[in-house]
């Protein structure tokens, strides 16, 4: 039986939460006169209302949450929170058409970052506000489901160092996950405030810096400028983003103790030395042609590069210069990132920094196994051994990604899109990128496709952001006959 | 330490008989007076010559194969066969690049059937006759190593009904393996005699139904006319081919039993099932809209589209349609096809249905393990368990395989072949498929490639081949370093 009141009572917490988060955009719109503060306001109370109503219904010791609740809370968190989060959207008339407000909305809380907006800059500043908020409350919700619901239910790469432990599968949330909790919500929200600091210290314009510290933080990606990141071309800002890109990509408890000066506890995670390792590779690797084949200069061909390179690899989608204009071979090469995702742990979304090290030493052990067929060879990652199961369940969930990268691609193009654009789209959307290949290249957005597209997309996006086993498995015969 | 003289002396034995397999062409020559006796006479000559210098020079105690052997034998055997194999073509001129011999002799036989060869037609009848034969060559061996090599290395999506039974790990070849290897041959004969009749049957001449008959039996797809199969616009024999390109993708094992009337072993076979219904409904299902988008009739649609359907899936290639020619969404769903294949055991190449079996089973097994974390789910094919570790192995195969395809189509595109033409060529090769999409659509050839490209993609053929990791654990340290 699942506890649909306890799931009930946090969606109730949810939208009340999400509705105090529309109030700040409101003091944008009186200072900035932008005359949008009544549909924000009308929209907060509409959820504040919604969320209340939800969550005094159910008394606390309905508040019993396992596994199946804990599959059903993640799906329908995203899902109410964008039914509610459009509403500054469809209310203030900036969005008018329902998938068009769906998917911008969808896009922020995966913080995917792509969009259908054709003019940004026409936002009222308390609407565009918001819309970069949805990006920030889509980063914070990913950084709870990671520490308190994740580890509950195996997946998001955490699986590797939880599941066979006996922790978290108890049905209460255990005081060391509050704690860590804690930490996490601090180390994103004092990275955040010294983002903010340092756009502003760039030069950009308070307003502007608050928007792209939320957006930066959270891998969104989602500018307050039509050019996006490329309308500030400043280095320093441009350093500051790249940095700060990288930092949201990290694993957060990596960070905290990179913080409180536990580097042994930093040097202990093969994921963060990988990530460091892979990502300084690439730059250089791919900074050489660029150089070799533009007019950019030095600095500006490292700066373009170690951009996009960060932008697209963290799943962020920020860009400063058009990845699809060096050739076929770095035009492919971008496509790829989209396929890499930041560590596990932190905002970004994909595929992962630790699912790929795990098939990257199965594979190499998987020689050594063919040579030595009679040996034990097991995989280590962070000095332990993974399971045979765990090895198992990281590379179907490979497979399925791409699977869905695929099935995704096809109905794109039956829609009538070409390959390119359908494999571009696809791939960005189940990555919670932003830009991709095709028609949907860095200099373009998505407001081309046709609605039924846009909504299958936005399902997309939560697939991804959701570690697809959260929402598939809800579609699984098993889930629903269990008891 | 490697035994290199039974590995000589192997090589030597499978060189003479390449070049006894010279000799048929001969006949067509002098038939055909079409004046390329001599280069065929030479060209067996030297082969057999030098497999009689290797085979001789080495006594019969030598010949001890063990694993590590398997592997270099396998490997070794293609190439030698290519090096030879290439030489009608350039000792009569009608190849005169290196690369370009190498590719199109590669091609044959990995049994890709892709081509160099702007006008096919042109060949004379013995050196073309040649050309068919490379694939016959390399189906049978395929066939060979199927019963003789792979169980014993393991691989070839036979490890799922060996790797954990004692037999084939011993150091000689089993009786059973010898018996069963027979009637492989038979079957594999036995059909492509089968098929010269009814191509006779249809209205080809004698020559081009044994020519066809032999690329179609060893999914390979070269063909003696321009125009592929599009030139017999005859329903009889496209419905022919249709069906023994069908047989020649299914287990040969299966189809021995079938013949000999052992149908409950033809229907314990959970692949071939598989087989039997996917085929049937991929055809069903791109049938109804290729019917629908085209002005082409209701049997002409169907028998297009079965035709195209499985020649792809198969890994033939043969083409009686262009299928890019259907929109977006027909396009993808053909060009996913090159990543299907047909059963193990059989001659067709890529994936195959095993593995394609075993990784959706696992899928579905995973959900359950998600929903019942501490029940025992094991994962059964033919009714019997698949471990863990074979589970590993066979989705580490599918990531490497997609990995190969992604790496080989970043080279492409880095030498200046745009996205779509890069994806197509290495996804056709390594599948050993033969047409594409992009610019090596079902209407067009490899001419245009640098001879670089080319011999990088005779790379990825043999690579697709020999099942990856016959190839792959060469270049990796365990085995060198092994004793």
């Amino acid at each position: 039986m699942i506890h649909y009141k306890a799931i009930a009572k946090i969606m109730g917490g949810l939208l009340m939460l999400l509705g105090l988060l529309m109030l700040p955009g409101i003091g944008f719109s009186y200072y900035y006169e932008s005359g949008d503060q009544v549909p924000l306001i009308y929209s907060a109370f509409v959820s504040m209302a919604m969320g209340a109503i939800l969550f005094f219904s159910f008394s606390k010791q309905d508040q019993n949450i396992r596994k199946r609740e804990g599959y059903l809370i993640v799906a329908l968190s995203w899902v109410f929170m964008s039914l509610f989060g459009m509403l500054p959207f469809l209310v203030s008339g900036t969005i008018t058409s329902l998938p068009d407000a769906i998917f911008e909305t969808v896009s922020g809380l995966t913080t995917t970052g792509a969009s259908i907006l054709n003019d940004i800059e026409a936002l009222p500043k308390g609407i565009l506000f918001w819309r970069s908020m949805t990006q920030w409350i889509g980063g914070l919700g990913i950084i709870v489901l990671t520490v308190a619901i994740f580890p509950l239910l195996g997946i998001g790469g955490i699986e590797l160092f939880v599941a066979e432990s006996p922790g978290p599968t108890s049905d209460k949330l255990h005081p060391r996950i509050r704690e860590t909790a804690k930490r996490l919500w601090y180390v994103y929200v004092g990275l955040t405030v010294v983002c903010i600091g340092l756009y502003f210290l760039g030069g950009m314009s308070f307003y502007d810096a608050i928007n792209h510290a939320l957006t930066t933080m959270a891998t969104g990606g989602f500018s307050t400028k039509n050019a996006s990141m490329a309308y500030y071309d400043v280095p320093f800002i441009q350093y500051v983003a790249i940095l700060f890109m990288f930092l949201a990509g990290t694993n957060f408890t990596v960070i905290y103790f990179g913080l409180v000066g536990k580097f042994d506890r930093v040097w202990k995670s093969d994921e963060f030395k990988a990530y460091v390792l892979v990502v300084a590779l690439i730059i250089v690797a791919m900074a050489i042609p660029v150089y070799l084949f533009s007019d950019l200069g030095v600095e500006k061909a490292f700066r373009d590069t170690a951009f996009q390179v960060v932008s697209l690899l963290t799943t962020t989608g920020f860009v400063t210069a058009d990845y699809t204009s060096y050739g076929h071979g770095l035009t492919i090469l971008f496509f790829l990132l989209l396929f890499v995702g930041g560590c596990a742990g932190s905002t970004s979304g994909g595929i992962k920094f630790i699912r790929h090290l795990t098939f990257f030493k199965n594979t190499i052990l998987e020689f050594k196994r063919i040579v030595h067929p009679r040996a034990v060879v097991p995989l280590k990652i962070n000095g332990d051994r993974v399971t045979g199961k765990i090895i198992t369940h990281i590379m179907n969930f490979l497979l399925i990604y791409l699977m869905v990268f695929v099935m995704g691609s096809v109905v794109l193009s039956v829609f009538g899109y070409d390959m390119l654009t359908s494999f571009g789209a696809v791939a960005t959307c189940l990555g919670n990128v932003g830009p991709a290949i095709g028609k949907v290249g860095p200099l373009d957005n998505f407001s081309f496709f046709d609605p039924f597209t846009k909504l299958f997309l936005s399902f997309i996006m939560l697939l991804g952001r959701l570690e697809l086993f959260t929402i598939l498995v809800l579609f699984s015969p098993y889930f629903w006959r269990a008891n």
